[in-house]
């Protein structure tokens, strides 16, 4: 039984903004809420805790993230509120095993960024045009059940380049119809942590309504749950004595 | 200087149907030769040779070969003439430092599905719909004074997913109008050998007239070019005696 | 509960030399006999057959194959009498999701150079000298249980250069008495499948009665199986209507 | 002509204990005027600066880090004394083409790890004990001229596991009389810089006087230096109008 905590910026959806009564509109309690909930009642297989940036010590203090097994990530206009104390103990507990799932606008949040080591920098475009989700690498646990390609009616355009380093394993690459392409879904290993990327999901439009989205999230959290636990961070150790005599 | 062979399999170009009439339009005396003249005009750095499966010993004798730096190809429907005893050949001397430049429907041809290890396959479409290429890797030698992306107005579509290895580097990515994409430009190192696949080219379409086209190809050229020579053939090696006392 | 073949050339533990007798001391029916024993009786997860090079259809006929979800490969003198056709069979299940587990000298085997697309040539020695054998990932599924190192008292050196592509993930590194080293244990994916190579392993030296070695082989076998079974081969698709509309 | 900036937090060399003491024997003047003076003598095609931790604004004002084609780094008790800020710099400048050397202890530097996303944690020991060097990519720009494997008498040993990303590509790996190994040269590319970690070196231990050692950080200038200059630090751009009319 994974533990899963979902992190969100929480800022848009209580906006007093027109963009406020649209976040609102497709979730009216938070993107976390309502992935708390549509995850929540599809995988028996795990549990969630939804939690954001207002909340004590920024959602994440020690007793919540020392007892996440999948941390996923929703940022947008806030990475900078985010302590790169935070930052750092988030990191080491991704080094020591945790998975970390990064959402739409978090290519940009510091942890994402961080694991990386590049950039994160893409092209971005907002005029609701239509999405079209390829799975280039259907042998992929994250994409069990995920047809060849699916279509997103409405969305943002991210696209190339992308600010990836070459380790980057690519699932899903995004056709988009105002003419880009993107690397929508990718994995990394940090040390023993398994880290996913994927692009789809907005503030306003109801992407992660979509029930192919939803799997691909379900999936991904399968796929990043430690097998075996969470264990301590790496750190440089003392080898006093030799394994081999030397002469 | 590099010396560039140009290896193409050159039926298509003399078949007497419909598609042979249009592939002498574009290429009246063959790809290779089409290739060699456009590439060695604006090429002070490379030296050019063009053979085709017809000749003796397949275009490829040892002396051709040996004194290959670079070997473009391009094949279509005869890839199963090529005998293995060839490809085992161009495979060594890649592994010893030549470049290797698959073109097109190359992604099937015995020497690129040797070098990968993968299957090479993919979707595929002929209906002349258009195609852009975007650089998903600005800062890679081929990249250079390759736009953003740019357009080819008429293409065969290659879609995903592709069957490449995980160290396959992404330069290029396609989008297609008819909502495919493709990493249609990767590059992967071989033992000492550089190889790059790149997809746009046609039998009949005059892809290989468009600049950028030329451009992207010429930068592949000057990237594969072995720095340091050709080497030998890696092999396994006795070494007798220890490097250190063994107590 | 994975259906495991292993496949022996089986010729060493035969022959009349001093080495056949050697061999014998320590496999008496074969190295596969014997790893079907030993694996057999620890793991409860896999069911095991042992096949070797001088049975009907070289021990792995299409049902035996098709019924394979880990392939594990011993060989050293007969590389060259497995036919190409089989080892075309062998490749495209792998692509298919098979697991293939490549021990020792089998890094010369037709199989695993098809696999890799690179040389697999190394350097070696035979005097018997002691390895050690570091973990150099102990977070992947492989090196669960192993310990940070352990010794081989005797054994036949393999050491750098090792003509692998840029892919395989390091999971174990050697360390000899006589002053090479060797990345003893890789990882690769190929397609839907796992490939995993492990260098420890001798015809005369006693290596496989080693426990931490049994545990890698085992690792080893539960990471190469198939999760969601060996699905169809991969094939060009032609997807002969867009997905979108092409104005 | 590249222009290299040699780092050195500088302070072993002055420290007033016995390590101070024999430091001064090996690098009188520090090791960053000691690299600056035998590579300067040996490269004719790079002009070097040398600078360290205690010079205004830690020795990387702007003017400095903005004229650097390639940075060396060398840091071991005072990591943390480098500023955040800095560290930023310097990361947006590797991404922008800027390659960067990072020696010996330089492993756990604040930008070495922040390059790599993983801990860069490894086992260590300090007891002279003998190290060989072996070339694992012969191939490599980095091993031109450098033999097979070199010896070096007396080092500190850093074993595995050393926690390295996926893509961090093996050049070199060390054996140690003590029974351990090290991926002791790697390199990475991150956005468009080129990074590479080469282990041997030592506050006391005269390493660098080591002709192959200067001949691998040589070779390491030559291949980190940007080919094309170091360009601007890559950005999220706002593409407003599709390149393809959405319908």
């Amino acid at each position: 039984m994974a533990n899963v905590t979902i992190w969100n910026e929480f800022i848009h959806e209580r906006s007093d903004d027109a963009c406020g009564v649209l976040c609102r509109k497709s979730y009216p309690k938070g993107i976390h809420a309502y992935l708390k909930k549509v995850l929540g009642a599809s995988m028996q297989d795990a549990k969630f805790r939804a939690v954001s940036l207002d909340m004590p010590e920024n959602g994440l203090p020690d007793k919540v993230l020392d007892s996440t097994d999948v941390l996923i990530w929703w940022g947008h206009m806030a990475h900078d509120k985010v302590p790169d104390a935070l930052v750092d103990k988030i990191q080491r507990r991704v080094l020591a095993g945790m998975g970390l799932i990064v959402l739409h606008s978090g290519h940009m949040s510091k942890i994402f960024r961080r694991m990386l080591g590049t950039s994160g920098t893409l092209l971005w475009r907002e005029i609701g045009e239509k999405e079209r989700v390829w799975t280039a690498d259907p042998s992929h646990p994250i994409a069990v059940g995920v047809p060849a390609s699916f279509p997103i009616e409405h969305t943002e355009m991210y696209g190339e380049p992308f600010g990836l380093p070459d380790d980057a394993h690519v699932v899903f690459i995004s056709w988009y119809a105002g003419g880009n392409v993107f690397r929508s879904g990718v994995t990394l290993q940090r040390g023993a942590g398994k880290v996913f990327y994927f692009a789809p999901g907005h503030e306003t439009l109801p992407i992660y309504h979509d029930k192919n989205v939803q799997r691909v999230i379900a999936n991904g959290i399968r796929w990043a749950t430690p097998v075996n636990g969470v264990g301590p961070s790496p750190s440089c150790l003392h080898e006093t004595e030799p394994t081999e005599s030397v002469k």
